[in-house]
């Protein structure tokens, strides 16, 4: 038997003709010598009916049908009965009258439904892995990730860009994150490390010329695992030559297009607003806004700098900012003791408290209200400069711009989350440009490159990589791509003379040396003619758990790991043989009672 | 300064129009007063032309030029001087005189030239990658690679296949080729593996009710290297359900055409020759066979098993094989001597010998003709049999069907290269059907999976696999694609039932419980409605090497291995630090002297 189309297809166009489908048995209904089957595949349900009328034998095997069980019939398209009409389903104006099946397989009963919003933990999801991806939802989240990366080739193939495979037995460089190690046989003490991106693979083919170069390419870290990160990733990556910032996120914008368009036929508007870093975190406290809401930080030093309000005037003498966001309708909605809970979040940051208004018809109501009291000139410039209207809330954070911009940050997104002023059914693209080409980082207690040490910096910003120089003044030709308030991507123009690649070393703290042995390759490659060049780099998981309204990149990954980093299909990562540890001269010092079974 | 267009492609179409290129000096002739420049970028070279006459401050420029220096240039296209024109060059025709340029980028004197066939070694080309892969013949290598995936992810697409990526970090299965390990850092002495193919994701897929799956996909195998290899590879996977082996070839065959078509602009014809394993043997002494010319093997044992000569007569009666090849013109080119070279190539199969004859018009020559002389019956049954005409070679091997084959397969191969009977223009495909499901592996001394342990037996023979029979005469649903003599790809209809999967593994020896440890995830699968599946591979790195009429796979790889698994660039594999190793958990066993350092 040849299938006709599949099940999830079968809809009034067939009305009268024979057919042939394969799938699963989605339910069975016995209504006594009438059998009615929900078959399944991955463009949906049909239903069959069985009876003595249409065939006697395929009856009788329907009898014996149960969940998940494998058939193929051949059958008759009729049109339902009126009552029993589906509109909400493309096959629910008819049915199938079989007259043949086969039983190709059997089913012992599933551990779980296969169907949406099942609430099943998460190992026993990915231990039956198989199982939970026969789920609807899971099937879309996988086949709309498909669809952005035939959208991503055939753009980057109408935009004269080779797709070039960059190794993934590659050199490990200490900078970044961990690499995963991957042991020599042949070389004893000598490792491969995985790809933490192609990043050097990718500018040296445009040393090479090849002008336009893109790949849909793995990637690895072997970090503590967070919320939305896996230990291997895929990126959208990018590199093109001679091309400036703007152009290759003009070439970008062409690809999101594509993208939306072809995956959710949804048309984005182009150009994107592109906002300088400096303005992001003005505006927004962050260098990932949020667009599809207002509620943005406004800074009131100004005004409020001689209130006789000590909290305001301290930080102000000392450099800080006074900044606030203005709540719709958050008067009525948050009580004290909600703000309070706000106090204990906002902690971590290093804020020491949240000055709260509420704001009347014509005035300030709250505990810090008296010294704004009776100033209606303060009033209308507070209420002009951050929109609030009566019944608003203000909420105030003073301190360093950094913890005031992720104070804020933080209230504006939960707050706007929890009064539901998000249209979850946006797409918000932006770009976030300039940025510092160094980053201090906090953890590590030293500057890093905000993007990597290849990033070019801005035009008539090298001097401050000279001897005697800040470098930490210094701005980025890089730029990020912002959906809804995640970094979906980003990119830079890249440094393209050894000169200029040595001082970015050196003011990262390499030695001459240090630099020659990790990148050596690189500095020498920019000896040989190198052209200015520049790129970018998209997060595929993150993008098609976005597209498909997803919670977490897991559904979107075909066999992802845990966050315990295991696969618990496969229980990877297992002990290997002796022998295995012999042939690549390793002892392993500790023992196994340390190990993965104690979790 | 926008690029308008590529330099290689600047012809009759610019005249008389100004243009912006950008790229690489390939040569610089100075006629005094008048400079030519050859400037190149991945489409071609365009002449370049500087006079004070168009812009006297570009020509002070085009004085300091030096070869692989990058620039930029504005300039008219003009006509060439008839005695300048190239009619073999796209650009042959014009010249740009260049008004305004842009030194980019600088560049030392590279250690070889940048043109195709350079005769320089393959460690120094691997080392300076990036000045190699400027060479057009590279270029051309990896732009012919990149119009192959392209072709397969839009040909996949149009079929309603669903690419998705399987993991890289998974579970060691000590089956088949050494795998490499990942050693986990959560969990001491715990490793993943990289994967030697995504066989069983593929396969679990297929369980998921995916019905259509593809990914171009990097593997991995831990062997000494040989020729055609490289530590990481990539293949063009496919999985689908409810098709049979024919549906699936054809499915391939589809994507070749397109391929062909779209790659080099060749029609195959569809569909390509399918001969089964038996005959292929029988006709070609391989399952390989190159059908791009004659020379078959026939079997002459019966014709020549009275003829009083003992090394026939032995070897039939004990149930070996007497079978010869004619080489066309064989009796003039090959000498006694030439003969007697090839004896001593054929030894390793384990041939004793090379009786053989040279055709006259009505006789044979040769030390063994007196056993045939004066029989014109015999004569004429041979030369008809073998195709063989006066003043041609006939080439005997009697053995074992084995010895036969591998003898006369090499020597059928052989001098069909030495006299240049390939048609090198051609692409023949053809498929090997219904392979043996198991092969005794000379080295290993023990039956293998011809293919893999997850094939299924061809209908019919799956009750070899019961106790107290010889699974070693089952047959499978399995098939390989070739091209021009070398395997392009493989595949097979996969087993979908726990019990006939547990079989088989009894089959290959193993025990109960090694199954299940090593595959018990798999067999639990098939118990949950696992669909009839099959699907095929194909070597990527091979395809893009046959089709770009290259050498070595290292040629349409960007930053391959070199033959000892070092990638010179990098000089990847490393030594890491302590710490990473500490990290790790991890001692190695063996010192340094012993490693790579010394070879």
């Amino acid at each position: 038997m040849k299938r006709t189309t599949y099940a999830g297809l079968v809809d009034e166009k067939y009305l009268d003709q024979d057919v042939v489908l394969k799938g699963w048995v989605q339910k069975r209904r016995d209504l006594g010598g009438l059998i009615f089957i929900d078959l399944r595949d991955r463009e949906g349900i049909v239903q069959l009916v069985f009876s003595e009328e249409f065939d006697k034998d395929a009856l009788a095997v329907a009898d014996q049908l149960r969940n998940e069980y494998v058939i193929e019939v051949k059958g008759h398209v009729v049109p339902r009965a009126e009552h029993e009409v589906n509109d909400k389903m493309r096959t629910g104006k008819i049915e199938v009258r079989v007259s043949e099946i086969n039983l190709l397989n059997k089913a012992k009963n599933p551990p779980f439904y296969i169907q949406d919003n099942i609430n099943v933990s998460d190992d026993l999801r990915l231990k039956y892995r198989y199982l939970d991806l026969r789920r609807p939802e899971m099937q879309r989240g996988l086949m709309i990730r498909n669809r952005i990366t035939q959208s991503v080739h055939s753009y980057f193939d109408s935009q004269g860009f080779i797709d070039i495979e960059t190794p993934d037995l590659t050199k490990s460089t200490p900078e970044g994150a961990r690499d995963y190690l991957v042991p020599s046989r042949v070389y004893p003490g000598h490792f491969y490390a995985l790809p933490q991106s192609p990043q050097l693979f990718k500018q040296l083919l445009m040393g090479a010329g090849f002008d336009r170069y893109y790949q849909i390419a793995r990637c690895f870290r072997d970090e503590d695992l967070r919320g939305d990160r896996q230990p291997e990733f895929t990126q959208i990556d990018m590199e093109t030559s001679f091309l400036d910032a703007e152009e290759i996120q003009d070439l970008t914008e062409g690809l999101i297009a594509k993208v939306m368009k072809e995956t959710l036929g949804i048309d984005v508007k182009l150009p994107f607003d592109r906002l300088d870093w400096d303005e992001s975190m003005a505006r927004f406290g962050t260098d990932q806004p949020d667009v599809r809401f207002g509620m943005e930080l406004k800074d009131l030093g100004d005004l409020v700098d001689d209130l006789g309000f000590n909290v305001f005037n301290n930080v102000l003498k000392d450099g800080g900012q006074v900044k606030a966001i203005a709540v719709p309708g958050g008067a009525d909605k948050y009580s004290r003791k909600d703000i309070d809970k706000f106090v204990e979040h906002i902690d971590r940051f290093g804020a020491k408290g949240l000055p709260w208004l509420k704001v009347t018809e014509d005035n300030f109501t709250g505990p810090i209200a008296k010294f704004f009291k009776d100033n209606a000139e303060l009033y209308k410039a507070i209420t002009e400069r951050t929109g609030a209207k009566p019944g608003d809330l203000l909420l105030f954070a003073c301190d360093s711009s950094r913890v005031v911009a992720q104070t804020l940050d933080y209230l504006r997104r939960t707050i706007a989350n929890e009064l539901g002023l998000i249209d979850e059914s946006k797409f918000a693209f932006l770009w976030v440009v300039n940025w510092p080409l160094f980053d201090y980082d906090v953890d590590l207690k030293r500057w890093v490159p905000a993007h990597h040490p290849f990033t070019m910096p801005k035009a008539g910003d090298e001097h401050y990589l000279d001897e005697g120089e800040d470098p930490h003044k210094a701005y980025a030709q890089s730029y990020d791509i912002i959906l809804n308030g995640l970094e979906l991507g980003g990119g830079s123009i890249r440094i393209h003379t050894r000169d200029l690649q040595m001082k970015m070393f050196k003011a990262l703290g390499f030695t001459k040396e240090r630099a020659e042995d990790q990148f050596g390759y690189l500095l020498n490659a920019l000896d040989y003619g190198f052209p200015p060049h520049g790129g970018l780099a998209i997060g595929l998981d993150r993008f098609a758990r976005l597209l498909a309204k997803r919670g977490n990149i897991r559904d979107v990954i075909a066999f992802p790991k845990n966050s315990k980093a295991i696969e618990p299909l496969t229980s990877a990562p297992t002990t290997v043989s002796d022998r295995q540890l012999q042939d690549l001269s390793l002892f392993v010092t500790k023992d196994d009672d340390e190990g993965k079974e104690d979790k």
